[in-house]
């Protein structure tokens, strides 16, 4: 199967990948009345046969766990977390693995990579706002071991873990899943990010991030924080009731994170989605990891986590322009989910 | 009244108006089941009230029309067109007109300018797409002549020309209307096409976009054309069955139009609104016209609208990456369009 191709504006430096695996006609298009999806959910156990092979699949083992890679993973039926190849992928392995660097023209290249779904948990409805911390730990794990893993393929040069909450912010699925892609190309907004804080670096032989994170302490957009991770709604945030987290340590990938780091990332997720859901009746939401790219260390990079709830939509002049309007001040944003947030703490802190 | 304030983010060339005239409770955003319109139409002749006086109204006049930019001209009933502040804008001018520059810090800049709601037609439902055409002449005449104002502004360096059609696209009112929104700042995706096509131009002693066109005419993302205009599917087109259209003459702002031009626009869209219309079921889509700026003669640059149909959603990947992800190539959706915009095209004349 030949990868999709990606292409480059005729003057922007925007890449698309015109994935058109699936035949589409005008008709897939038309905006459909009723909800369109009913019968069974192929991410819930027992439906194993709805999604291509895992390739990676976590199964309990004598009050651990079992990290099972191999061809037959995916014929487990009790399953704490699956891995799977989207069915209808974006990126495409290449037909050889020693075809190992990307053909680039200036406006063409092969869409080279990888496209998978993480299934979050055996429970349909086992989102981060609700779920156990114990699952929540084995769903950052998973991250890692894949960003390990894809890390290590000469054509991948970045790996973006992101997932899509609700049907305003792109789910075609609601069962609990994030989505991993790996491109053959680093991203416009991760170069840019990775331009910028070597400059800083540079220039003040300092982390822009920690820096950012010096400046937004105890300040208007505050919102939480634990002995590991810093919340806060970004100075400039694009979306109402945007908000970031960053690891306290300065750490340029994921893969610094450590066992501690895990569990601590597994507590914020928990209680800052379980506020976001709470305050604003479970938003559809997008959030992306940030990193720093695979391939040589960029020590100046800070990796973070951005989440984006789908509240406003970007109409003619953001699209058109590259400029924003967000109609909800970050600091009143802050103010709200800080509030919300503490709640769901306490509540969280009392049933444990 | 102060005017709303421009946010640059910490790292990214990414610049973002937080427009909080209004203010927004968390209860505000969530998410209501049933339509929340109901009630007059602030748009429709006689509830003239319901907007803040117009800027501009064109009346009829001795089988003409009468341009009227008075202050008593939001009295009249009878109007044709009726171009009115919006009710929250996004920018506002400065309390005193001699306040002239923009006072812009490295992270923070006043919102400046003006935000316009362009109510294209007495009937509700006079949409591009089923429009008559001397109705879309008024309506070219009016983007036009406020072009033409707000560009004289010494606090303008740019103006965009956008329409949100449908609630996908973010059109809160569905009565026939467009948006215009005037900028302190060149808006970045503008910016960059300038530049791009300032050094085209250097090197190849050619227009950019005249040699795109070149390119496209008669191959496959071909879609239409009339003696002034061309339209076609974008090489890489980052949304499902986006289309522009150019005008063929070299021309680097709308203002180049001219009286035969603007009738030949007004012929385009009529045509191919009605062909997407057609093919897709009334889709909402955006639309965002392209110019060079206000101030200095940018020759090298050349005006086009761009229309970005709504059928896809921008999740996880693309919002935290800035690639995009299109399931529908570009020449199969300029297949469809073609052949849907021929069949509008003969109806069309068959009527007229």
């Amino acid at each position: 199967m030949p990868a999709n191709e990606m292409r480059k504006d005729y003057l922007l430096d925007r890449w698309v990948v015109i994935a058109t695996k699936r035949k589409r006609r005008p008709t897939d298009f038309v905006k459909e009345t009723e909800e369109k999806r009913a019968g069974a959910c192929p991410f819930c156990p027992g439906n194993e046969h709805m999604t291509p092979p895992a390739v990676l699949v976590y199964l309990p083992l004598n009050g651990g766990i079992k990290r099972d890679r191999d061809q037959n993973a995916f014929r487990h039926k009790n399953w704490l977390i699956r891995c799977v190849p989207n069915l209808y992928p974006a990126f495409t392995p290449p037909e050889k693995e020693e075809n190992d660097e990307l053909k680039e023209g200036v406006f063409s290249a092969q869409a080279l990579g990888h496209h998978e779904i993480l299934i979050e948990s055996p429970f349909h409805e086992e989102h981060p706002s609700v779920a156990r911390i114990s699952q929540l730990i084995h769903v950052i794990n998973a991250y890692l071991d894949r960003l390990k893993d894809l890390s290590t393929k000469p054509y991948v040069k970045y790996v973006s873990i992101f997932r899509n909450h609700g049907l305003d912010a792109g789910a075609s699925l609601s069962h609990a899943h994030s989505q991993i892609i790996s491109t053959p190309l680093i991203p416009r907004i991760v170069e840019e990010e990775l331009k910028a804080s070597r400059n800083f670096w540079t220039e003040n032989e300092n982390c822009a991030f920690c820096d950012i994170m010096g400046k937004e302490a105890d300040g208007p957009r505050f919102i939480w924080e634990n002995k590991a991770f810093f919340v806060f709604a970004p100075w400039a945030s694009v979306h109402p009731f945007e908000f970031w987290i960053f690891p306290k340590k300065h750490q340029s990938t994921l893969l610094n994170m450590g066992h501690k780091g895990t569990e601590a990332l597994a507590e914020t997720l928990r209680i800052c989605f379980g506020g976001l859901k709470s305050l604003l009746n479970d938003p559809s939401y997008n959030f992306g990891f940030h990193t720093a790219p695979t391939g040589e260390p960029q020590g100046y990079y800070h990796w973070h986590l951005e989440v984006y709830p789908r509240l406003a939509i970007w109409a003619g002049f953001e699209k058109s322009t590259g400029m924003f309007i967000n109609v909800m001040s970050p600091e009143d944003a802050a103010t709200s989910l800080k509030e919300s947030v503490q709640a769901e703490e306490k509540q969280y802190f009392r049933l444990k």
